[in-house]
């Protein structure tokens, strides 16, 4: 950690810095320029208070050098991590495609969606079954029952599934459903006691980016759950909050490349929550496989003129299905394959 | 509900939209324009699902024109709602400032703090027992034990607590405790289930806005507590986020003066938090009340420089008296009293 | 236009609202739902001043149906426009690759730069002579004498080149030195003198959209050009800012996409600037192209580590080589080429 | 500055940046932690061109210490700046309201705009006679014909003028028409050449923040204003662009602090820019004198529902008076006078 001190500080105000960084158990080194002393903490920064720090007289700002995440970091651990979802891997060099509907509603509906999944050439199946709504009017998901109806369309068809975890105590429920890997949602992303549980599960983790969350904090969050033991954890990237009101958000593209260079954990796409409309959903895809993503997480559903919730941006198993064709073709351009 | 269909829409593009409408159990307007055709859905538009109809072919676009909130709002009720924390009112022509420290600490530092905040005039103690941190190694909190020592030093002063609820799991644990009013913090503004069972117990909830969170959706997020019956919610403006990275938050005031006049419920500001240095504190705090809000959720400190978090934005027992006897001075220019 | 009136309001409010729009020259459809009246006007809407309807009593909202925006909408030129920037086509099937320093420097160093972009296959040039600087102490660019260098370098290599324009006072110089197309910066998008300027000549622009532009604002300030007579132009996305603090702005792949179904116009990126480092350039690059744009404007540097600016986001030559490689892939895989 | 090297940074690469370090006139003192070496630059760091450094490999980041602007930086300059505008001080004791309408309309709109704000106890005329519209289809102001009926109103009521600049070859007119303080909009906060060119004049400039300007670019601004030689400039706060749509920009109080701590130069507020809407001005002044702002900027149109632009946010002259009396009473409790 450096500590800038103010152009007038008295030798006193160093004299405290520098204690209360020993008693941290840190060494200090000293530089002193010509308009301000800066004060350099040597050691386990990460054991310093630095808003402490900030607060003490003298001090106008202070700075990390040392990233706070240890887990999740690229930096101790080279290679990158493959994520296995019931036998699918995520982050090696086939690029997956997670697909499904918004929302779990019938068992004829996910029946017909799990074969147009099959159809395409997907691996990977999702769906939701409780569903975070900005409305309390809104309809809030199928439950229990949903979760249910899943399991069964997808295992006809010999998916692996995902679905969203949003109450800690629905975990056992997940697990009893065998649910493959638990996604967390954009809303929950600093829900720390959902993430510390998720932790402590061997189940693999989707933590999708909170809408205004930093690349900093999104690591923070993962680090939540690889604290607890549970290192099987994927990025899924699905657009930031922005000043733009022509589109529901952004995606960030350079999230991809930024986190691929940052962290050694596999990292997605949601392309349909990003755009919100059906017909960006395919420039999205290509982009996002184009910059490195390691999948995506694309909504289809087999009518979307008659989905319950996000109609409007769900593809048809016919554009799923060309979709998958192009994708090919550019993850062969970077040396992958679908 | 409008609906502008694009302008090359068919008759029968038109004639399916119509349909649709009925079928939510409204009635179609239609106005032909020269360039786009519009229709108007009239009736109880909530019932209709939006995203729906931007998936139907021949519709641009939609738009609600009813609020999507009810029992919030203040179309229908008038007056300012005056929520009773503990006996004491907020919403009403009094400000009330709840002062406290970030975290309870110890049993002295409580009970310091407690007899700070009534010697500067404050009727209402804040305190976290249960803290949201970015990092999983940073201090989380003295949990139960810490609401204890809160409940102890707050009742020797006669003072009503407001803690923040993280967990669904810990409700009954703050209920037994009986916490005056429960905080739900800027990362839960969307946990919908922790709101769902804050919405079931008759105990006064205070709202923070989310990080990047609009009014349309804080203001949905209070429907949903209300939805389940506790309409004793105040909301807390925190600071938001944006491209400005010399201070940690921007003080929204503008929001205030919106949310006064869309919404019956109180309306209070963080400014420890908005601004993240306490030498900022006094002049936020100052433009809340000139701008109208009802009171304040302030970080004061008994020895602010060895705070176990937040050191740097805690004002001292004095800087909270003497900030007490400049925003009695604004309350009385707009006709409130402190 | 659509005006949405309070729910109390009087005859008499809606009266005076239908005489202002009919003052307009527009016809008043008025459609009285349970809730709120609402009053459509039928005609030119684009002669309507909102902020005065929207001033008049009883006036909840106004929404415009029409988009504001003639020339450069592709609501009434159905096919892609191509510009011509000195022979080389933008906005056809070809994808075209502008590259060149961010600064001029000096004559050996822009011959060494027009070998390298005509060596890596790209037909455009750029370079900067002017340079807006955030620091008025920073390298502000080697002016006319720059322009000389470049315009001798881009000669020898039968390279048309584009470079940006500052000051208005500056056109005729740019226009004397024959420059091929004429750059508008993200800081003077809305510089709404020189829009005007640039409009009158015959000469290519290439608009950048300003830091915190919506697409919205973006196609208003090309038709300020286009207002003027002059219709050659291209939209360049270069990364907008957002609350990341992690990379310098984040490319909006999305306003591609968008952009492409709202305009005529032709759109390139700029990955140089957006992602603000020359590791990131290969990724946003392919994402780029992957997500439909026409083309791109790179910053390469013969010798980056002795640019005098950008030095830490220029591509080498080998690395702008490799890049038009896999752009070419990529191309190919959408059905275009490069 | 402080250079942080990548983890497995070798010693012929620390070499090479001390070496470029000391190129630039500075020394360079190296400190080698457990997992990174620091070098931190010692002597004038502004002279160092940090992109270059970056860009050397090995190197991680690097950090500016020393605030990047000399002139306008209060940290050599203690005391407040009093900035005189046609012998009325801005930046001393005195709250300074400037209040006009949006645009110079007609002689007699402009003679009873003065006398309202003459008696409404306003010492300062604001009014546009060159109007930045996003639309070039919009009314683009009276120009110079405005110019002299504001001149005339004003002059009548002894009132000192301000009016917006927008290009660099209108500056003669202005000062033929002895514009007392020259205004440089939002949109031209970074438009250097105007900058510049208002930096070689002796008039008073008032430089609006830019929609999405941070601070420090911001700062950067008015030094090179500075630069020029004229020191007489008055930061304006007039709401910055973020996520929410509820009103048209977020004022951003915390900037009024910020800026006086940085600063030794006055600042202002426009409330009026800041919400767009007429009724949360008087909220949005209060919050700005509260928090410390030397004045504000509103707009005041003498029939609001005739005005050519903005009339939805422009008070009537009743309002206006209403305001100053509520403002005076914020204004003395702390410390301060109207």
């Amino acid at each position: 950690m450096i500590i800038v001190m103010s152009p007038g500080a008295t030798e006193q105000q160093i004299e405290a810095v520098v204690k209360k960084i020993k008693e941290y158990g840190c060494e200090a080194n000293i530089s002193r320029g010509v308009e301000r002393t800066l004060i350099g903490a040597i050691g386990d920064e990460r054991q310093i208070n630095q808003e402490l720090i900030d607060s003490l007289s003298g001090v106008e700002q202070s700075m990390h050098i040392v990233k706070p995440y240890k887990i999740v970091t690229r930096e101790w651990h080279k290679e990158n991590t493959v994520v296995d979802i019931g036998g699918v891997p995520v982050g090696g060099k086939t690029v997956q495609v997670i697909a499904g509907p918004c929302s779990v509603e019938t068992q004829p509906q996910m029946d017909a969606a799990a074969r147009a999944v099959k159809a395409a050439g997907c691996r990977l199946m999702r769906g939701g079954a409780f569903k975070p709504r900005s409305s309390p009017y809104a309809f809030q998901g199928t439950g229990i029952e949903g979760l249910e109806m899943f399991r069964r369309a997808a295992d006809e068809q010999g998916l692996p599934i995902v679905t969203e975890l949003m109450d800690v105590r629905m975990l056992d429920t997940f697990l009893k459903w065998n649910v493959d890997a638990i996604q967390i949602g954009t809303r929950n992303m600093q829900n720390f006691d959902l993430l510390k549980e998720v932790g402590r599960v061997n189940k693999p983790v989707i933590l999708k980016r909170g809408m205004s969350a930093t690349i900093s904090e999104w690591l923070m969050a993962a680090e939540y759950i690889a604290a607890g033991g549970n290192h099987n954890i994927i990025f899924c990237e699905r657009g930031i909050r922005t000043f733009e009101t022509a589109y529901r958000n952004v995606l960030d593209v350079t999230a991809i490349a930024v986190l691929k260079k940052e962290t050694h954990l596999p990292v997605i796409v949601d392309p349909s929550h990003a755009g919100g409309k059906a017909w960006m959903v395919p420039a999205l895809s290509r982009a996002a496989i184009a910059a490195g993503a390691d999948g995506l997480l694309v909504e289809m559903h087999p009518t979307p003129c008659e989905a319950w919730c996000d109609a409007d941006q769900a593809l048809t198993p016919e554009e799923l299905f060309d979709l998958m064709g192009e994708l090919g073709g550019i993850a062969k351009v970077i040396g992958r394959d679908i």
